[in-house]
């Protein structure tokens, strides 16, 4: 790590400084991290050993989730350096290749979103709004979302910058896949960044996209990092299917993933079939993409995976405008906007059901709720036992839901 | 209990009908019914000491999940015996007052399912779509379903009886409430009959109503009756609040109560608000009505405990009719009807959020889905940030869901 011994004066430095709602107490919102179930579906990896805090940052729920393990957390002389340490950073100078890696993830998403923003905004014709919200004790976000456009039923694209305090049973849960993680802590500073969005365009033949990518670290009591892992994806959820859309999305993930390790995309579709499932249907709830966490310095070194995830999430854009394009002013029929509205009352039930960030989060009291849910879409619908009709596209989407295919 | 030796000697002779899909395989449905979090709110009973299988059947839920740890529950010699005794008295008899109380609340709630699909066909002018269905091994379920109607978006009125075994973590679970369940049983035989319904009116000044009774029973080796008990409730949610209809509601019930004990209302009155509570919003998901579960002998006695089921469930009709009634043909404008369509929306969030029959139900693999998720309205909505207008309507109904109110 970049500067230790600075890392270290500023660290006794901000040791002096007062703070607030720091207790003795043992803290609910951890306990509950500890002993929330896994039961859902996914890969052997997915369903059993992702830390929960990267299932909430999925759907850029980090933040509230963090802060308030943080805010609630036992005492801890330094539970704040982190934070502050960076914002004194930041103060001094320009982020470069030499910042910590804390604050070079978090410039990028920032670029991102607001890269993302303005070509989604190019598309529509009408602004997002913006609500940026911090908390005290460091750290916060950024919702942008744009409600009733043009071409966007729901857009939200969210980005969370999170210092917070890991209780002693997330630190064991997080060992699993972190051998390296400090062994006899009894809690550990950490810090989480991630942009999530996800999109909902109006008309039934343009796919809803949801898209995430997430950096974690944690640190030592001086300062320096310690442990640290990405994680990420991004899946196409249409209500009517195009295999050529499906090949364009699947493909330019493809190659970002190829340019960095073949065994990635294969590796990462997998995972993100199995994931994105919901198990009551038995449906898959949209085509897929790539889903992946934990990836750190037991696959490579940071410096390539930091560079792999700036290509997936650079990809994003050409991997999803050219089929938004296609797709959004296409002529649709009642029936076909209603079977739109059928399949998102499906988005709503992995979310709500499946999920376990949003699940997590939701549980987590003092969480910012309106930041979770703006992955919900603006309407959905359910039927009590409707079935397409056989042979129709509504059939064939739910079959290869059912039967999830290799596009690439 | 009655015919004891009858039973016997019927048990006797089942025993040697052959079975099928039984295995000795350890029962994945039933290990997670005893390992589901129950970090959902509720009262100190309502939300560490339900047992799971009474949750899911609030939600009419209990006949899949039931089956599903039957059918694949571990061999046991007389496991049938319970349903095909039942099947066996059916057959040789009309059910009297002498009968064993699962056939008599068989017979009950299929009586009131009648009653009251047939008063709300006529207050729609449609009729119900009636699904009957049935697994092997015994029991099953009539799912009445009335869609896109006259008066209402959708309305299900569902009952299920089921026979089933539980393993023995969910005994040990169960035994908790009831002290004289079966010490050292590796498995019980079960029964379990409810009626469970959910109305959606489409004029948002209508309010959505929920209503579930249920019994349960824990049968001896000999088919003889060991441990009962009855729960249930009602509760009525507004999108736009009518004090003299929360009156009315609460009144109705209130009355069937005192008929029976008069620290009733007031203690499951309680409960139901505890219980129906959108935790992630802060807020109640409507204005209440009664919720309680394990009523058995150590309340009072059996005969007197049906009483009461029969008089609550029998005062549905008159509590909720008059009002809707009152309000189903009220002017409304969009804006009115969009503010329904964002409580429907918390509607949702409580049922795939907090409900623990509904989670439990679709994390079960095989359970009937589209029974379970008929509570769910046709349209619901979701808006980013969305806030009624001060001293609007909308607001006085959120302020009311935040600080539930004595309406008796």
């Amino acid at each position: 790590m970049a500067v230790p011994r600075q890392a270290q004066r500023l660290a006794a430095q901000l040791r002096r400084l007062p703070r607030t709602n720091v207790t003795g107490r043992p803290n609910t919102a951890s306990r509950n991290l500890c002993t929330q179930s896994s039961s859902s579906s996914g890969s052997s990896r997915a369903s059993s050993s992702i830390p929960y805090w990267c299932a909430a940052a999925a759907l850029g729920i980090a933040a509230p989730v963090a802060f308030e393990m943080y805010s609630n957390g036992p005492a801890k002389l330094d539970a704040a350096s982190l934070a502050d340490l960076d914002a004194q950073r930041k103060r001094e100078g320009s982020i470069g290749k030499d910042s910590p890696m804390r604050l070079r993830m978090e410039k990028f998403i920032k670029e991102q979103q607001d890269i993302i923003v303005q070509e989604l905004e190019r598309v529509d014709g009408k602004l997002f709004r913006r609500d940026e919200w911090s908390r005290k004790d460091g750290g916060g976000g950024i919702t942008c979302v744009l409600q009733e456009g043009n071409v966007f039923e729901k857009a939200g694209v969210n980005i969370s910058v999170v210092y917070g305090t890991l209780p002693k049973p997330a630190i064991e849960k997080m060992r699993v896949n972190h051998k390296n993680l400090a062994a006899n802590a009894d809690s550990l500073d950490f810090f989480a960044a991630g942009l999530s969005m996800v999109l909902h365009p109006h008309n039934p033949m343009a796919p809803t996209v949801h898209l995430n990518y997430r950096y974690f670290e944690t640190a030592n009591p001086d300062g320096t990092s310690q442990a640290w892992w990405f994680g990420g994806g991004s899946d196409l959820t249409p209500s009517y299917l195009f295999d050529e859309d499906a090949i364009h999305f699947h493909r330019t993930i493809k190659e970002a993933c190829d340019a960095h390790d073949k065994d990635y995309y294969p590796r990462f579709k997998k995972w993100c079939d199995e994931y994105f499932y919901n198990k009551h249907r038995g449906e898959a709830r949209g085509i897929g993409g790539i889903f992946f966490d934990d990836l750190d310095e037991s696959e490579r070194d940071q410096e390539n995976t930091f560079a792999f995830i700036q290509d997936c999430l650079k990809s994003f854009l050409p991997g999803y405008i050219p089929i938004l394009e296609k797709r959004k002013d296409m002529p649709f029929n009642a029936e076909e906007k209603e079977w739109q509205q059928l399949r998102r009352g499906k988005y709503v039930e992995f979310n709500l059901v499946h999920d376990r960030g949003t699940a997590f989060g939701l549980n987590t009291p003092g969480s910012r709720v309106e930041s979770i849910l703006v992955s919900l879409p603006l309407t959905a619908s359910w039927k009590y036992m409707h079935e397409p009709e056989p042979r129709s596209r509504e059939q064939r989407l739910v079959e290869v839901l059912r039967d999830p295919k290799e596009w690439v």
